[in-house]
């Protein structure tokens, strides 16, 4: 092998926030967070600042306004202060396991809060996630990652974060039931030296990165025909109507 | 209204691609073709340098090889020159109708041949479509747009495109049989007036040429992490395992 | 208009669970209620035995078992007993709102939640679900109900439902925010009149009365080559490998 | 193992119409054909007629039309010859290869020709797929499986078709490249022995055939609330508005 190529800039002052989607409640066993760990760990090896959630251990009220409980609605809703965390990241992965082949129902509650802050803006009036880069990690033991990812990563370019290349990574077994990611069998732990989704892993942690290293040096996105406020004052940016 | 606010960049030197994925023929008329328009005439007007297809009227043939002649599995195929354009392009815009709710076959056959270049590289040693971003148009004449932009974005970013935010922009009407866009009514002409659908073609495409000069002022993704090649040597770039 | 026509059978021995997956708590207004109403009243009409839950208002676990408090997972869980509603069920309609082009996490719940119960057998020894008919009612103020009823409907075939023909109705404005289902403005109240939703309704609700009675008259769906058990104990029903 | 359970009936007067949307023509080997030779052989052995097409040896045009000569937009157009075949199944199988997570662009095509007749009527003034069965069966080489189902199934029952339970089977290896179904390794032939998709074919096959039973000698879907002359007439079926 030839020297070990060398990172082309340092990443010590972005924040990468890993949400995992996973149906089970700590201190069970996640296999979608076992797959986190590999991400989470290649990115703190660049000093990185790493933010992990479990969902499912908070109380997330289901709802479309950024805060539940402030109309009533709900007497309890721990949101609000996940959201900060949001606010703070650069980089957000968001990890699902597939079930009946599709995102959890916990991956769904964290879509639509999300979408709730989006007739927020930053200060230079895009909407609130402009700037910060998305990926999208999931297991399960058979078919669906790739409609979990569709899904996933589509709801957060809609709504303000960008998509680098390649920016999902899964391991899915053969067609039906059998073992998940992390399980022990005869043959060693399931799917964790699987080339193809280390691979993926590795290309998708690079990509968010570079990306947003890119982002964060240039300032954002630019500031022209993005602009919801502007565009409701009339400006059209060169729309030919 | 305030002064017309002045784009940030000159955007002469990019060169967009649109690719109408309606299945009617020209000269017919294509709904989906006027949407497109909006957006060609935005990116004209920055003088950049945009090429359009009609791809029904290319005679693309169906399979998973850069050229479905070369074995003799069909004895014409239009693709290799039509590659030759997203070769060229620095921003793609495929833009479909709605059929059944998703995109039409046109749209699928597109991807597919987008996907048979996969394997191919960059100077880089990156995926061949790194560097240039993507996004969608969709018309229809009622539900299903954004299971057709999901799908198309979700498919450009697996290859190697960069989504910006809010890459996606479209028109349906209200649920059941209608008017299309474009279509007279006695209340004017279908769909051209939507705001909604005029201001998310227009963050679209100024997105597009946010990231596009982003990543042609800064030589594309950097090279670090993502090169198939690298990786198959053995170099893992930090990955845990 | 001719004399009205008069159904073919009678429908007051069936059982219909109509669950609405809105994210508003009860007593709020549910949009997507009300269009289940449009449904709900035409099957009482008809004396079918019809019952109803806002899954909302239940405290329902996340998880992948019957019931989630027996492993001490959770501490409560309303599931269970709502099970026992649709187990009574012929005719299951499960109604959901759309939120950035998808089903409510709610709904996505109830489709982890009756998957748990996919290895339970009927007693013909086929998946518990054999036998009923399913449904799908949708409301959204813009594009998305498509994919909402593709991926219900596919999910409750899969885990053993039968789906007769046309099975969906919904209702969603043009693209952009708007007026949801029910709202009133100076048009009237929305989308109640229209009648692509209303038609649909109609179909839906009878070839769900049709197919059901169908079933219930036939004793089920026949109990051969479908049958677990049997295929474990090595039978084949002439599968040549 | 037990005495062999006997069918519950003849199915010598059903017709079993296989479409293959490989992108392989003939005479090349299709993965996805030799999973439809499985099921294909079950119902032969039951004395079913069986017909096959593989599309993509046909010259099947774009469009929304029947006939896409009729209007001269295309010089030929082999689908209304096909068509003859759909009308007379009385269960129709869509077999579909996965790229790039989705169903193939001739599956896309063949969906478009099929609802292009949706408003076409059987003589009972229903949509003329109604009293018809579908199911489907999918092959890739890895995730994607259950995207394919859900889009076919979904498409098929919207316009007008039966989906019995459980009536989709496939075969998909592990998350990334690798061989596809029947391809030769050191461990076999891929996927041919693969229990999941045995059973899963096999309860397909039967489930479709149980509910082309019970269509042809009840005599099709009863005609009540399903025809849409008779909505248009102003009939409303018990429709509360």
């Amino acid at each position: 092998m030839d020297t070990q190529p060398q990172p082309p800039a340092r990443y010590d002052d972005l924040n990468a926030l890993f949400i995992n989607c996973t149906l089970s409640p700590s201190p069970k066993f996640s296999h979608t967070g076992l797959l986190m760990e590999q991400a989470r760990t290649l990115m703190t090896n660049q000093n990185v600042e790493v933010d992990t959630v479990r969902l499912v251990d908070h109380q997330v009220a289901p709802g479309l306004k950024p805060d539940m409980t402030e109309d009533g609605t709900f007497e309890r809703d721990d949101w609000p202060a996940l959201f900060e965390k949001v606010r703070r990241c650069d980089i957000l992965i968001i990890a699902s396991p597939v079930w009946l082949g599709e995102r959890s129902s916990v991956c769904s509650r964290l879509m639509e809060r999300l979408n709730a802050h989006s007739s927020q803006t930053n200060d230079k009036g895009q909407q609130i996630y402009y700037g910060r880069v998305a990926g999208s990690l999931v297991t399960g033991n058979e078919d669906g990652a790739k409609t979990v990812a569709r899904s996933v990563l589509y709801g957060l370019q809609h709504i303000g974060f960008t998509v680098p290349p390649q920016a999902d990574a899964y391991w899915v077994g053969e067609a039906g039931p059998g073992p998940s990611y992390g399980d022990e069998t005869d043959l060693g732990i399931t799917g964790v030296d699987h080339l193809f989704t280390q691979q993926n892993t590795t290309f998708m942690c690079w990509n968010l990165l570079h990306m947003a290293r890119l982002l964060k040096d240039s300032g954002g996105i630019p500031a022209h025909g993005n602009q919801p406020e502007m565009w409701k004052k009339g400006h059209r940016f060169g729309h030919p109507q």
